[in-house]
């Protein structure tokens, strides 16, 4: 008998997702704010439900990825959210990239009721994510990661486990998001020292995707930075602010001094101060080369 | 007929590079400062000069890697030095990680005298030299670069142009290292973060590692900064030091404002004012634990 | 006839700024959340409220100065809060260090009812609350602030108005304890140059506080610095966290990049690691000793 | 008898300080490099100078106040420079601002020959300089500073002794600009917070020069940061940036980590690559505001 999955967030990552469990063999009940993004869903044999909770499948399992830590909150334990309908045993697997501290938080309002919840935020952008080549951080309660595993496998090319404090896998999330936009920091800089001594941009780049740093983020990301091509946006800017403040926020809360985090926040709100909140984040290298007098 | 090579610099990069050359067919003249460490080569076949000068083969091509700038400057400038014998048509291959300014200095003075100058130093550590796994960046006169190519290519396994200005691969040289000393920096916050949320590092940095920082800088280093293992030193943190402050030297001439590197500079500071200068430049992770109240 | 006026909060600087109000004539409904500190105020005339909303004068001024953003909520908003009783025309002059959006959120709050929110946090410690030499900055709307004004003078020794902007004044105050916190932090940088030179600090802050920064912050703050006196406690350094957070909080709600305040964050967050938070703000000199070595 | 005293640099500083004398009842033997500069003074009665050796009277005292570390190697240790000159018992009172290590240097080289070298480095501008009002930091040999007491006192307003250590008086003097140009810095963020919250740039800057920062530093450059006026230069951005270095290599020789002389180091090469090197060093606000998207 196939099995029904909640499925609550339908953009730019969830809908591909979505779209790959049901091709995958799974039923899905599907819920998005703007409900219009669902008919593709619903063509290929989705349900539409018309509040968060109603995705729920009894007891089941249901999946939630969406904006921000507020949306996460909403579609959980809002009006006719995922909590009034999780019933015992039932597990939320919880996708977004949000704090540590929200997770820790609705695990705890799910425990009350027998329900579980389950973090597992991805590395991966919506090409990623429509190739089935997401990375997946897990962490909750090992019964309900065992019960989740085979959808999350389904999802991407690898999940790790990092325990059962469901806030770790946010934690993870963050501090991988941090890694990147600590290397387009370090790039811009780079780069623009490079170009302010008459050396071109892209072969400096080319040559450390070739060598020192061949993978992905260097290779990619580099070209970008290298050639200033910031749109259209991968990830826009303005997200990387919401992110590297949770990051800034989880390092506060457990007492973890992070001066380039610092650094990189700074430099984000001076992109967007300088209107670049919609560009690829990638665009802070714009402030870097501003700084550096380059027009 | 066998072509003769001077080769001046015998230390932990330079003998290996040396060997290779020997091992090529080459004919070498060497010379170090502490003629001692020439003696194996020299019951390889090298022949052991007295001076930098005296390895200068006759209108040929003389290499050196030296430690700094300083050293740079006396085994080519000073009594006996190489300037003072490298004939017309000569050309200086000048591996060491020195400023670009210093470059520039040294091609202007040989090329008074009819001869060249190409910069040439390398990414790679004592054993990439030993397996002849360098990653060379080159710049100097196309003449001169050409003469030399076929000896660069017998000690690494890449070999990248970046034009004529002398001083252009020193900068692409800094830069590769403050791209990853900035890796460094990113890691031991993010495994710290993790710590501090009840995270293990190792696991933090085996994942990174394996999915979007797939590369040997994130793989090794970050192996050693998620288990703290600093000894011994595959390079040293005031050879880190030394390289970052050459980093800003060069910003600050060609208006370069470069935050990150000043971020990671003053964390060198703080670790060897805290006794750990001959450690593996690695353990500036020590001062991001220190800071986050880790004993 | 006596004028009745509210007075919330009686921690270290409400409490003498309630008695300087009882001596300048003022009759007083004090609430205190721990309502023995209110004990001393009551045997000089004061009248103890039971709840926020108790303090208020029919129609009149009530006065609130708390810990922090959350507190002054909770006895605005909440259950027997200020809001509730708060008539029309009547005055909120809110005292407290908290967030400009705080501020303005509560402000329209209050005018939905016709009632008015006058922001006045002020400069200064317990001691100048005492000897009412404090100074006031003033934000509202201007026929609240002329109605207010002779009780803001009896508080302290000067008053200054930032507009109508119910958040100005919190931004005048946000800025002016960011000042006082990156003094101290260049202070420390400072005397620690000095000191790794073998000079002794004392002999260095009194010769700045005597020169070229004859102020009360570098005098008395460097002498604390220099002789590395941190307690007890003027202003603990988990307070001057807070405040530099709302900084930050406030900056990026701009759009206006600080990276000296994100320094001093990180400085602050790394003292708490460290075990300093109940220490004197001051105190965040010993982590910059820590970097340099000095035990 | 008048005493004669050689003066070797006549500059906005050297040309008021060397007049002061003069009215003092000294007689001077004057040196600068472009001698036209002395014709004033010498219609007052000195002596010009043909070399810097030349204004050394005999076993007497020679003042000297210079752009850099290189002028004043230049004039002291260069072919007929004052150490050729500087007899027994003759005492060299070095006011320029210089590293330590320059002053460390040239006290050895003094002392070889049994003369004596007196770092005198003095805060003030030009205009404090012609009112006799600077103040003199003083370090070196006990003997030689007594001897040169009254010299120093016919300068300034006051003289502060760091003891024997002849770097000693230079630390102090790099501690100081970084206290100040750190304060420009604290200023110029606080009031660009301000301004984007729509609150008066100087009405802030007003308010705290009247209250808890009412001392010249804050009120007259706090003026200048407000009202965003940067011309003319008092001290020209380009030697703020050369005074900041000046910090950075006391600090890292001395094993200190300054990392807010970092970031104002990155200001500074960032007003400079943008084209601010000959305005006011104040003119370091321009970038905080670009930062934040003011035109």
């Amino acid at each position: 008998m196939t099995e029904t999955i909640g499925f609550v967030g339908l953009g730019r990552m969830g809908e591909p997702m979505a779209r790959n469990l049901l091709q995958a063999g799974y039923a899905l009940n599907v819920y998005n704010r703007t409900a219009a993004k669902a008919s593709a869903l619903v063509e290929q044999g989705a349900r539409l439900a018309s509040q968060p909770g109603d995705a729920v499948a009894s007891d089941g399992i249901v999946i939630s990825i969406v904006a921000n830590d507020e949306a996460l909150e909403r579609v959980t334990l809002g009006q006719g959210g995922i909590a009034e309908k999780l019933g015992e045993n039932g597990v939320h697997l919880s996708m977004s990239t949000v704090s540590p501290e929200t997770s820790r938080k609705l695990a705890a309002h799910h425990e009350q009721k027998g329900a579980m919840y389950v973090a597992a935020p991805v590395f991966g952008r919506p090409d990623a994510a429509a190739a089935k080549k997401l990375w997946t951080t897990l962490s909750g309660p090992d019964k309900a990661k065992d019960r989740v595993r085979t959808v999350v496998e389904a999802l991407g090319q690898g999940v790790f486990d990092f325990g059962e404090d469901p806030g770790a896998a946010n934690v993870v999330k963050l501090a991988g998001n941090f890694l990147i936009v600590s290397a387009l920091e370090a790039m811009a800089e780079a780069f623009t020292l490079a170009e302010k001594n008459g050396i071109d941009r892209d072969s400096v780049a080319s040559m450390m995707g070739q060598t020192i740093f061949s993978c992905p983020i260097y290779q990619n990301y580099g070209k970008a930075i290298a050639s200033q091509t910031y749109e259209p946006a991968g990830f826009k800017l303005a997200l990387g602010l919401k992110d590297v403040s949770l990051v800034l926020q989880a390092a506060t809360a457990s007492g973890t001094p992070m001066p380039l985090a610092s650094l990189v926040r700074d430099r984000l709100v001076a992109s967007i101060a300088n209107g670049r909140q919609d560009m690829d984040w990638t665009a802070l290298a714009l402030s870097v080369s501003q700084d550096a007098g380059i027009k």
